[in-house]
């Protein structure tokens, strides 16, 4: 079984090509490829295949199948979207440029350049506000919750232990004009390097703090890198950022074969 | 660059296969490999070559160049020389059975397995008592040295964080007659999954406590799985344990050749 390793502000994925649907990727398969230590390594899986070898009805020729660590099924991923648009252009697969994917949250419109990728991450939703840590949050649905909160200083937070685990939280500090650092506390994960739909959150809720920026290019620090996100006049959010394949290979026989304890 | 990826009880290394010794392995292109999420993952690198190529000389063909996952340069590794013998066999390098292996720490006798591979970790030296943690440790070289402490129940114990961080200190539970459980807090790293001069230095201390044992093969279970240690009546320690290769493959030319931040 051949695999690549790649990742975007450091959330990383085990790249499984499959074009023609062929392979049976079991929830426990995906646990052990994703165990940093006794497989492989990653954030999760994404499995490469053809949208009619998927069953995927979609003018996008292939199709991401996004699988969490845990093993069980998720609907999007923007860093991961960059990733796998990124593989298959490397694999020669298709041409740099403009590319549609089809993934469980729709059909995606990608541009891969030499060094960043963009991904349409679609129309952002934003909610009444709520509190969170006794202090006012702006409620932004990217596909998935979020609650952003202004703070001075992402370095003096320490560990971050919001009070709602509910949704996923983001921590702002505002470093010059179109320009944010965050960290996020992923909902069921915990504290991560990098949220693609977070940036996109972050973002919205600047614009709407701040009374300016829309359409405009931010620049959004976070631990894993840096991303670059856009909320356009249309209500569509934009996302930039790195896209890095570190190596390929293959699973060895008698890793794959044996017995579980 | 070809790479493989291993694990002996969740210690694990990304191996450099580099026979003739061609390969320049700077430390900041070892920090690079074990970074787990913007590079391959491993908790050191095996670079694999012959020693006449290393310059080392000895009577094993082959010399285990070992490097933590910060870049300093290791003596001894007693999980990783299981892995290195393992890569050797599967490679088809060396025949399965018994090996010389050259390592800083000096030649190593090693018996290669179908599952499990044996290694002479030498002559275990033990110290006068001092006390950890208000209670009384047995003092145990390994080549580096080791606290080992007597506690109920290793589950019980929360977050380790000794009095003492200049040595490996090693909390151990009795389970049975020559079987015992143990957690490491690791000198200059805190906990890990599996230590393997922790192993010899516990089964040592548990001979000593229980004043039996000596000479027999005793299970010793840690959170990465399940070792097996012999304290022999000459004072070697023989450490037994799996080897697993999960697998092989090639570094990305555009990778390795990426301007760093």
């Amino acid at each position: 079984m051949r695999f690549w390793k790649g990742h975007g502000t450091e959330n990383d994925f085990v790249l499984l090509p499959d074009l023609d649907g062929a392979l049976d990727l079991t929830p426990d398969l995906v646990v052990r490829l994703c165990d940093r230590r006794a497989g492989v390594g990653g954030d999760g899986v994404l499995r490469v295949v053809r949208s009619a070898a998927a069953g995927v009805e979609s003018e996008a020729e292939f199709f991401m199948d996004y699988r969490n660590a845990d093993g069980s099924v998720a609907e999007m991923c923007g860093n991961g979207v960059r990733v796998y648009a990124r593989y298959l252009v490397q694999a020669g697969l298709v041409p740099a440029g403009p590319l549609l994917l089809a993934t469980r949250g729709g059909t995606k419109h990608v541009q891969v350049g030499d060094d960043l990728v963009t991904v349409d991450m679609g129309r952002a939703r934003v909610g009444e506000p709520f509190t969170v840590d006794g202090a006012e949050a702006v409620a932004v649905d990217m596909g998935n919750p979020h609650a952003v909160l202004a703070v001075d200083s992402v370095e003096a937070l320490g560990v971050l232990d919001p009070e709602r685990k509910d949704v996923n939280v983001e921590y702002v500090e505002t470093r010059g004009p179109r320009h944010v650092a965050f960290r996020v506390h992923e909902r069921g994960v915990g504290e991560t390097r990098s949220c693609g739909t977070g940036a996109c959150a972050v973002v919205v809720a600047q614009v709407l703090r701040t009374g300016s920026g829309r359409g405009e290019s931010y620049d959004v620090d976070v631990p894993g890198g840096r991303l670059e996100v856009t909320w356009r006049q249309d209500g569509h959010v934009l996302l930039t950022g790195p896209a890095v394949l570190v190596a390929q290979g293959v699973l060895r026989e008698d890793w794959l074969t044996a017995k579980q304890p």
